[in-house]
């Protein structure tokens, strides 16, 4: 398969996409992420895919990438599909859908963070749902990069801490467990709504909150969390070292 | 031509774009959107593509779409390329070139604009570039094809003008030619800058500023500016009525 070039999600970052971990040929949390892009799709004004279709699609994917066992990523990607020239959508906009998968390799080593330049934009749909228009967090990614880390830290437009380049971001402080609100500019993460969840069950106090960067100076402990990776600690952030050990294991769902 | 699923531009926006006006198969300020480009890709830290192959990407487009005579519209895109899962780049990122072609219908109908709900970013690089990364100009005009507008104002997120949709905004208020600043997050337009220019040998003063949407009220005229339809007056902002003929014709570099 590949995608012609009148494509709205090759020309204009017009559609959406999700990350999924691959047990044995089983997507974890697959109703929830398609879900997620179905919300999305509401946002954006596109119709969704239909469940059935998609879930045919990533088999496939699985199937001839050969990761039907073992540990793998999978990647449902949902574009606007084919128009015209310029920013209007053809009047019946036919999305078009895709599967790829890739061998997982779990991300185990120390994880430095930096507070990129790059400001999230809370007033953004992008910043809200997992969409093709996703430079900005690939530029984070080369912020951090070129600085020798491995991620970085994204405060919105209004200052606030909001999330990193590719994973929701938690931490500790006080014996509680702090996450950016999700109007910071913040993707619903799957793993970040599991991660609430298990520590309200496990009498850990939880606030979703609204805070710049100095509240992180004050933290017990930091880590990151996206579907592939599970639950990540930092190691440090901005230079100042953190201990990895200090994040409760029992927080993060089972993974690779 | 297509693109395959591993490409950047596709999954991730990762790359940049150029709209050129083409008349009888000559695109207009070739050079000057070339190197819009190249200033692009060094902010965007990719390789610039050769402007040779480039240009026989762009004439080719053209002759295969039956455009070698009359008006066109030329899209050049330039993708990051092939690469692995996930948002790092490949060590040797290997961009990827197309041109594509379509012809041009001059707008030339009245141009109702609405101010759009979303913002721009002016901390991100996909405010001050044409990039792949177009999702949030596409949603601010859908915006303003739902209120049954025609383009959309876009505020940056500090509260001042930007510009619309896909356009450069000018007006005119008490003698002078005003304009967003580059800063406030506005691409540095090519028909904007022949504006500037021809407003300066007219004799007409003007000033490149940083001011939120009061400014506007007061405005005598307001007019877009683009490669494609060179300047074009606004007849009615947020419903207020604007005289279309305020805007001097002068100020005008040839179009179709």
């Amino acid at each position: 398969m590949s995608i012609p070039l009148d494509d709205r999600g090759l020309l204009l970052g017009d559609g959406l996409f999700e990350t999924l971990w691959v047990r044995d040929g089983v997507p974890a949390d697959w109703a929830e992420h398609m879900d997620r892009m179905a919300l999305g799709c509401t946002a954006l004004g596109l119709p969704a895919p239909d469940p059935d279709t998609a879930w045919t699609s990533a088999q496939d994917a699985l199937r001839q990438a050969g990761l039907l066992s073992g540990s793998a990523a999978l990647r449902m990607t949902w574009t606007a599909g084919s128009g015209g020239r310029g920013l209007d959508r053809p009047a019946e906009a036919i999305p078009r859908l895709f599967a790829t998968a890739a061998p997982m390799t779990p991300s185990l080593g120390p994880l430095h963070v930096i507070t990129a330049r790059v400001r999230r934009n809370a007033s953004s749909l992008t910043s809200r749902h997992k969409t093709l228009s996703y430079l900005d967090n690939v530029l984070a990614r080369r912020e951090a990069r070129l600085a020798g880390a491995d991620e970085a830290l994204i405060l919105n437009t209004d200052g606030h801490v909001a999330c990193a380049s590719a994973a929701n971001l938690f931490w500790l402080s006080q014996g509680r467990l702090l996450t950016p609100a999700l109007d910071c500019g913040v993707l619903a993460g799957v793993t970040r709504a599991q991660v609430l969840q298990r520590a309200l069950e496990g009498g850990l106090e939880t606030a979703e909150v609204k805070l710049g960067p100095d509240a992180l100076a004050g933290a017990e402990a930091i880590f990151l969390t996206n579907s592939l990776m599970g639950v990540r600690p930092v190691w440090s952030l901005d230079g100042r070292r953190l201990d990895p050990a200090a994040v409760p294991t029992w927080l993060a769902p089972p993974r690779a």
